[in-house]
């Protein structure tokens, strides 16, 4: 018998974070981090499901679940084996629908839905493997890596060959890096400090904690007004030393003539990097921010689209990081092809997470970027924020700033079932009390 | 007693255009032209309603309706005059919203929900004006128009300042071209002929009709088959003769390179500009292909999700007709912006249309750019493709090639209530049959 994919469920789940302000800055006063949640099925005796999800901040978190149930017709009733064997062909089929792709092409609402569907597939995968995510990924030979990618819209970038060789080029480090991974775990960033909401001594009191939890890396929220931001970084700088880098993030609240105006009033605090500091859809910005506040650096990611969008901001230099997202692009494939492009243009990937989830999903993606594919550790970190991690079967752990790499079959995707039901929106217990 | 907005209603249309291959190109080859259709009421004594619509090609159209019922809550319970009367203020409402702009921010499914509540709305106020909407628009005082645009992202590339600059200098001649538009009307050009799914007897007989309509300008689609193209190419020159313009229109199938030799190759016949080379979000893709093809054109908009991508296609220099869509960005708003940006550039603004009600919309769209932007016909034609147009209550009529500037009070976007009832998805007795 061969096992089918026999059903695709969705969950409209949200935690009311805006109560207490984590999570907010400059564009975001007041986000609920929400998970517009899948979860696949199959008919095959191992009771595996695949989980995924799309990350929303509350409102329009119906909209996206609406749009992954959508999906449905697309995976159900596929074979799983043979549908798992090739999730580039799954892919290009979601991605390219020839009436689906109107409402993109490639971005937004529709792309975050394939994103959680396409995630959900490798879930599947990576449990029935025995593997975590990262592992599986980073064991495959690199024609099957180079398989999983759609190079529409890239050639001009990155090439098959090319590609192929980047991918082979790591491939003898592979096994002395898998064994320093779990040694030694990935380095991430504390981004729990700096949210704007915050009061000085509570900024003062996280930045002391997180540097002797072992950051090296820590953030800041700023754009919202400009005293308060020197305040805050001078606050910031005093208590962690000058040997502990201090990344900014004006979530896009600038135009360019605002943002470089404003990260040279911030430069005496030696900032690391300045995040998403105007439209992320701006990539003549960002190159002019770039060439305007160097040796300051800018980083982008969050929400860039796509592929074709990382593409251009690579092209231009206006980037010296790469923030991609695990759920907001169309999933692992197109992060494969997004890590592909920065090791060609030999920039560091340091991924967003945060929000619900996104630490557990990215964690896999940069552990399987150091071991096949950039090689490296240089300057890379994944972002950490210590919330909502309690919601996870196979939640993140950390070690002296270091993420630990996982070892659970999985992508570390699925939420504990107590949570789906309690946060369920807008009927489950904790909204009903609201 | 002040009138309220008491209901935001919407209805999934959608029409089975798939079966005669009228609408198929290289990338579409089976769209089902469907509107995500909504209707705006109010408790005023006048009984007026405003109409708006995003356009999809089928699939998908459930969910663009259910995103648009989404922002139901933003709009009913406001007074109707005071909404009305800043629609600029209302814009920023539903698109900087700060939750549901995680969905975007400003691209795809959200955005286009957001057109057909701003759209919708424009027609209504052009309704109880007793005015087309071109001429309400073209009729406001510059400081007013310049009140509708955020130019948020936009000032490395307009200031307001500039924006009242570009409406000051067209004012002496807006009466003047009113007067022209009314009795000669705005140059159209017929896309018809050029479905790829249609035989060589077909285009050969459709251009013939679309020279003896008067057109001066035509398009064929390109992009499946090198060698098809260029005997359709060759039979459509030889049919239209070399005065009239042939457009070709690959609809994002190719990649840089490709581009640029498959452009090369139909060069000998002619053609007047290459429409969406490749992927709508690569500007430095446009640009690289604008250069290499030269004197070709390059012209793109469709799929452009937002004035943050035109203004970047404008500052390379990648396009030179720019040709925005009524219903993909953020509705009327959204596109002055846009026209304005491109009267700054100097780049002539040839709407994209057709699919349904599509050339309704942009005829006031350029109408008022004519009148009261950029004061210029030269190089400027909007899209016509004669289907669909028998479900509106106010239909586009032309003339010799022109569309006739509408009189009929609102936004030409109203459907007619038998058209809504048969086509309805997919319980409508047009689909039930099916």
């Amino acid at each position: 018998m061969t096992a089918t994919i026999t059903g695709l469920r969705t969950f409209d789940i949200r935690f009311p974070t805006s109560a207490d302000l984590a999570g907010s800055d400059a564009m975001n006063p007041d986000p609920d981090y929400s998970a517009a949640y899948v979860v696949i099925e199959t008919d095959a005796p191992d009771f595996l499901a695949g989980h995924g999800f799309a990350f929303t901040i509350g409102r329009g978190n119906d909209i996206q679940t609406t749009a992954i149930d959508a999906l449905s017709s697309y995976v159900v009733g596929r074979p799983v084996d043979a549908t798992l064997a090739d999730l580039g062909e799954l892919w290009k089929a979601l991605v390219h629908d020839s009436q689906l792709r109107w409402l993109g092409p490639e971005k937004g609402v529709m792309h975050m839905a394939i994103s959680a569907v396409v995630n959900a597939l490798w879930d599947l995968r990576a449990k029935r493997a025995g593997k975590p995510l990262w592992r599986l990924l980073a064991e495959l030979p690199p024609e099957e890596i180079v398989e999983l990618v759609d190079f529409r819209y890239l050639t001009d970038a990155l090439t098959p060959g090319e590609a192929l060789e980047i991918l082979r080029r790591a491939e003898p480090g592979r096994v002395a890096r898998t064994e320093s991974l779990l040694r030694n775990g990935y380095p991430g960033y504390a981004t729990s400090p700096g949210w704007l909401g915050y009061d000085d001594d509570k900024l003062a009191r996280l930045c002391e904690r997180a540097v002797a939890d072992g950051f090296t890396q820590i953030k800041l929220k700023v754009g919202a007004d400009l005293e308060d931001d020197r305040r805050r970084m001078r606050i910031a700088r005093k208590v962690v030393g000058p040997g502990v880098r201090i990344a900014i993030d004006a979530n896009q609240r600038w135009d360019v003539g605002a943002a470089i105006a404003w990260v040279r009033e911030l430069a005496e605090f030696d900032p690391w990097w300045v995040e998403e500091p105007t439209s992320p859809d701006d990539v003549l910005g960002h190159a002019t921010i770039a060439r305007a506040i160097a040796p300051v650096k800018v980083a982008t990611g969050e929400h860039v689209q796509n592929r074709v969008v990382f593409k251009q901001l690579l092209q231009t230099g206006a980037i010296s990081y790469l923030q991609l997202d695990a759920a907001r692009v169309a999933g692992v494939n197109e992060n494969v092809a997004i890590l592909l492009l920065a090791a060609k243009f030999g920039v560091p990937v340091c991924p967003h997470a945060g929000g619900v989830g996104l630490c557990e999903l990215v964690q896999h993606l940069s552990m399987f970027d150091y071991v096949a594919v950039s090689g490296s550790l240089e300057n890379r970190v994944i972002e950490y924020v210590d919330h909502l991690h309690e919601h996870f079967v196979d939640p993140v752990t950390m070690r002296c700033g270091n993420y630990v790499a996982p070892v659970a079959p999985g992508f570390s995707a699925t939420m504990r079932q107590e949570s789906l039901d309690a946060y369920a929106y807008p009927d489950g217990p904790m909204w009903r009390v609201r």
